[in-house]
Formats: structure tokens, C-alpha cells, sequence
């Protein structure tokens, strides 16, 4: 078990990012070009970038005041996209996420960054970064647009592992809580379990006693809890922290973006229709940019893993610069608000509180 | 076991609809107004029609020529979106739903159409139709807006049971493959098994064995296999149909749909924003509206029950007479096509071979 980091960087003022180079789709320059236009919008950020030294000091050069405040660590290997997270595991070491996950290990970075293959970059932090004491499955969360005043929503765990019981979604709900309250600045988060149905006699077995287990902590967990949601609320009013095992919202998460996806298609070929519906789109464009803004994936870009000592946020594969610069962003806000020492309080305590949680539940509610 | 009713109607020029006027959100009204809406569109269509007599005479005699295509089935009961399916079961007799099963039961009808109570539409369906021989679990199947040739997916199950092992998801392929050739007109159906990755080595045990059971009967079952596939594949060109247990298909549909309604909001918004916007939006009008039609629930409005001894379609409990009058006209086609009884056929033949399946696997694919 290694012990929390000092992670001496977090609210006092610079804040230093560890960037994972390589890995991504659209290779380092993407990257590159991202963490610049991260640098210029912040500037209490820093950065350590990890890949091949010559490719990548090419690359800050470029950038006008990037090399000032980039660090750059040299990592011979890369993790492919089609990598197995075992094979990773084992022959991972030298490559450039290996070596990203490693500056937050050592407490020289506060959070990681990567666009690389999602299920090495889990494997590899659990093994180099490990569990927080007292959690079982580490979990992935993302934001989601949706209708509340915040604009967004949490979901948990969207894939970090397919299976969770009762006591691992009370653990999400426990992290989901934490995430929005320092990600989406919500004192009180109202967590949802998600269902097929909000009754109380519907679905899964397990989910029935998540449901219970999570009602009874709620308190202790400083968030409220609405029972059950179904897949309509993940985007809607009703909470703002969805809980689910990881095969449900993985499923939910790419149905919700191959449906925006479509959506948006659709909607420039019927703009392209005609001569006149050309011209409607041209007076549009201002309209189409702000609900562009509002769903565009890359503008929420990331992925944050749960449950572990130090943070990592998971860039979507193909991210380009926007996207790598949305990531940044949120890994700041992050380090900033000391999200990871939180966490990982408010989680040793829940860990406490579950042990007991069937015996203490009569007598705390009686 | 009932066995396979004499659905004479079929194929011989009119078809008999057997539709349920209450329970929906919108009362009897939106009913009748939805089924004239369909019988004036199409000559070849008749309906029975089930609820309180004089309420329904009334709004039927309102629409002209309705009277002599529609007959309407006194019953005095209504069952209610919040009624559990275990007590229409024991007490939904003499209810609506319960007569308007009784009509395809009884071979005077070929489909019957509902917008009530879900679960308990279900619970009656089982009961009253029976299962197919060699059907374990019956399934709800719907349309989904695709990039597809034929513009819409079929997803099964979206609800029915939130359980389903390796038998019963070949079992979904097989009814899938079914309903997409009688519905969709596709003489080959792809069918993709969902999962949260598609390399082999993913997800849940069941789904590995679901896999290579559908796999082998691909030929048998007059479709192709294209292996696992993502929540973004739902709406996209990769297969056909997709297959899925009841809960994660239920959390997928309520999120897509919730996803498509939140961009819907979000692009009013935006064209509401300002005068030039407003503008726009006007001659966007035409271009939006074909948009709309395309992915307007409305117009794929309607699961349809497979697996049980005649067909049912469950129309949105929100449906507005657009809704029924789709709702209605699926209805039309799969009575037509003769549906039922290829489907009947189709599955009684995969269960003989799913009980070898183990066994001759190896022989055949040797």
C-alpha cells in the first residue's frame, strides 16, 4: 500500500501537469499544439511532457514560451491503441504513460494526462499509483451536458471495469460526490442510481441493495440521494451523478455520443439541402457555434480516474489540440482545488462507514 | 402451450388491428384520432377497438367514415402507468388491454397495439398469448434512426427481462433477424452483439458464449455475424440489428432518447437567441422539419413484442395521434408481411438447433 502524496503543489499557486505525448491518434503535435494553447490561456501552469526527447523539443520550440514551462522527460516506448492492458502491465515500462504516470507517483506532478489506450492507462495506474486505501474497483468518470444550471452532469464508472457490486456503486457515489463538488463547484450533489425504472421493486438484485447502502450513507457522504434514474435523466434535472457499473455506462456513454454524433450529421445535410437552406444555415452559423460549444465532445473532454492515489485524466484517442487543451484544463481544476486529497478523505472515511453499514443502519435511521 | 393461431387475415388484402383506446397519457381521444388518421391513409386496414362503449362510439362517430371500419369491443377497466404488472395479472381481466389481446388470441385480429403500462402490457401478453415453443424470454424490439440504407437499427431487448443468458440473447438474434426482414426489408440482417469493446477477449463471460452460439448459427439463422459491437455502433452502419439484455438495451434507448430530446431543446434555444437567429430559424423552418421527421420518435413510435404467440405493438404512453397513427402502421407491415408465423417458424427451428448446439458445433464448423 503506498501512502497519499504530498502533493505540495495543489492550491498554492503553480500547478504542474504531467502530459503523456504520444499514444493519441493524432501523435505528439496534437499534443504539442494543445498544451501551448493551455499554457497561454493559464499562466499558472507548468508542464512535464513525457516521449521521445528529439521529436518532442522539436515541437516546443516551436511554441513561442512554451519550452519555459515545459519539463520534457524522455521515454523511448509507446502504448498502441490496440496494446493489450496485460501485455502493458508487464513491458510497459519506458514508455512515454509509464513515465507520465510515474511524475505523479514521485509527487512532482499533481495530476496525469493521456490520450492513449484507455485500459493500459488503468492498468498501468493501478499499479503504479495503486488503490486508495479502502476502495475496491477504481472507477472512470466523465461529464455530461445536460439541463441543470451547472450544464453537467457526472457519470460513473463509464468503463473502468464491466462488473461492481453493491459496495462498489456505494463507493461511486461516494467519489461521484466528491468529483462534483470540487469539479462542478455543487456543495450538495444529488446522486441517481441508474435503472430501468425509478420504482423501488424494479431491476437487478444487487441494485436494490446498492440502493439501500447508498440511502443510508448519504449523510455521511454530504450529497442527497433520489433512488433510482434511468438512462432520460443522465442528461435531465433529476440528479447530477449518475452511478452505474461500468458495462452500463460505457454502453450509455457511446449510445449518448454516436446519437449527438448522428444528430449532428443529419443537421448539416438538411442545411445542405438546398439553395435556401444553405443560406438559412450562413444566418445560423453564430447559433449552430453556440449549441456547438454547449455539446461539442472535445469542449468536455476527459475522463477522470477514480480511486487512486494521485489523479489521471483519460483525453479522448482522437482529441486534437481543443481537445487536449480541454483535458488540461480540467486536470488544473482539479490539482487546484486539492480534488485528490479530498477524495481520498472522504473515501478512508466511507470505507469506515460501509464495514459497519448493515449493523449501524437500523440504529442510525431508527 | 396454445398453439399457433390461424392469423387468416395475413396477406389477404384486409387486416384486422386490434387496439387498446385507454391507458395512454393522452386518453382515448388521441387514440381515435390517431387510428382515423391511419384508416384514412391506408383502405386496406380495419380495427377493433377496446374500452368504455359509449365514450369510444362517441369520439368514433366524430370522425367520418371511421364507424364502418372500426368496431368497438366494450370494457369497462383501465389499467393504469402506475399499476404493477403482478396485480393486472391477477385482477386485469375485464381492462382494455386485457380484451385487446383476447382479439389477437382469439385469431380476429392479427396484431394488437397498445400505449399502456409497459410491464404490465408484458405480464398480459405472456399469459394470455403464451410464449413461442422454444422461446424462453420474449423480448421487445424497436426502431432506432441509423445511418443505415434502410435509416433505421433494430435494438432488442430494450425492457423486457432485465436478464438474459447466452440461449436467450441467440434466441434475440434470431427473432431480430426476423423482425429486420419483415420489417425493414433486408433479405440478409447483420447482427452485432453489444458489448463495451469489440476484440474478442472483452466483456462479460455470457457474452462469450452468446458470441460464439450466434456465431454458429449465423447460417442456420439466415443472417451474418459481425461480432461484438459499441454503444456508438447503435446508430451507425456496422450491423443491422443489435442485440442486448433488457437492461442495458432499457438504459440505452431512454439515453439516446434523452440525449436526441436535450440537443432538440438546446437548438431552440439557440435559434431563439437573437433577432438574426429568429431569422434564420424561419428559413431553416423546412430544412428542421425534414431533420425532425427523420428522427422524430413519433415516427418509429412502437416496440413490438416478439416470442409470443402473436404480435403486439407498445406505443409510447405519450403518444400523440402521430405516435398511434406509427404505432398503427408498423403494426399494418408486420401483420402483412406475415410476421408472426415466419417468425414462429424461424424460432421453433433455432431451438432444435440450439439444443445440439455444444455438440455439433465442432462437426460443422470442422
Amino acid at each position: 500500500m503506498t501512502s497519499l502524496k504530498d502533493h505540495s503543489k495543489a492550491g498554492s499557486g503553480r500547478v504542474v501537469i504531467s502530459v503523456d505525448a504520444m499514444g493519441g491518434d493524432r501523435g505528439p503535435a496534437a499534443v504539442v499544439a494543445g498544451i501551448s494553447h493551455s499554457a497561454r490561456k493559464n499562466p499558472e501552469l507548468d508542464f512535464i511532457l513525457h516521449g521521445p526527447e528529439d521529436q518532442l523539443s522539436k515541437l516546443v520550440r516551436k511554441r513561442r514560451g512554451l519550452s519555459e514551462r515545459c519539463t520534457i522527460r524522455h521515454a523511448e516506448g509507446v502504448v498502441n491503441m490496440d496494446d493489450k492492458p496485460s501485455q502493458v502491465m508487464r513491458h510497459g515500462k519506458g514508455t512515454s504513460m509509464w513515465s507520465a504516470l510515474e511524475s505523479v507517483r514521485d509527487g512532482e506532478a499533481t495530476v496525469a494526462v493521456s490520450c492513449g489506450n484507455t485500459g493500459a492507462l488503468m492498468a498501468l495506474s493501478m499499479i503504479r499509483l495503486r488503490k486508495l486505501p479502502g476502495v475496491n474497483r477504481p472507477a472512470i468518470a466523465v461529464l455530461w451536458p445536460s439541463r441543470n444550471p451547472q450544464d453537467f452532469n457526472v457519470m460513473l464508472d463509464v468503463g473502468a471495469d464491466i462488473r461492481a457490486d453493491a459496495e462498489d456503486l456505494l463507493q461511486y457515489a461516494m467519489m461521484g460526490a466528491s468529483y462534483a463538488r470540487n469539479g462542478l463547484d455543487l456543495a450538495r450533489p444529488r446522486i441517481g442510481l441508474l435503472n430501468v425504472g425509478t420504482e423501488e421493486h424494479k431491476g437487478r438484485a444487487e441494485l436494490k441493495q446498492a440502493h439501500d447502502l447508498i440511502e443510508a450513507h448519504a449523510e455521511e457522504g454530504g450529497f442527497d440521494f433520489v433512488g433510482f434514474v434511468e438512462g432520460g435523466d443522465i442528461p435531465g434535472t433529476r440528479c447530477d451523478v449518475i452511478v452505474t457499473d461500468g458495462f452500463t455506462g460505457n454502453v450509455a456513454l457511446k449510445t449518448g455520443e454516436g446519437t449527438a454524433s448522428l444528430i449532428g450529421d443529419l443537421l448539416k445535410e438538411a442545411f445542405a439541402y438546398s439553395p435556401l437552406s444553405r443560406f438559412a444555415s450562413l444566418l445560423a452559423l453564430t447559433s449552430m457555434r453556440r449549441l456547438k460549444k454547449r455539446i461539442d465532445p472535445r469542449r468536455v473532454n476527459g475522463g477522470v480516474f477514480l480511486g487512486l492515489n494521485g489523479t489521471v485524466v483519460k483525453s479522448h484517442g482522437s482529441a486534437d489540440p481543443t481537445g487536449i487543451s480541454a483535458a488540461v484544463k480540467l486536470a488544473f481544476e482539479l490539482a487546484r482545488s486539492g480534488f485528490g486529497d479530498r477524495l481520498a478523505a472522504r473515501v478512508a472515511s466511507a470505507a469506515e462507514l460501509a464495514q459497519d453499514a448493515a449493523g449501524q443502519k437500523d440504529k442510525k435511521h431508527a
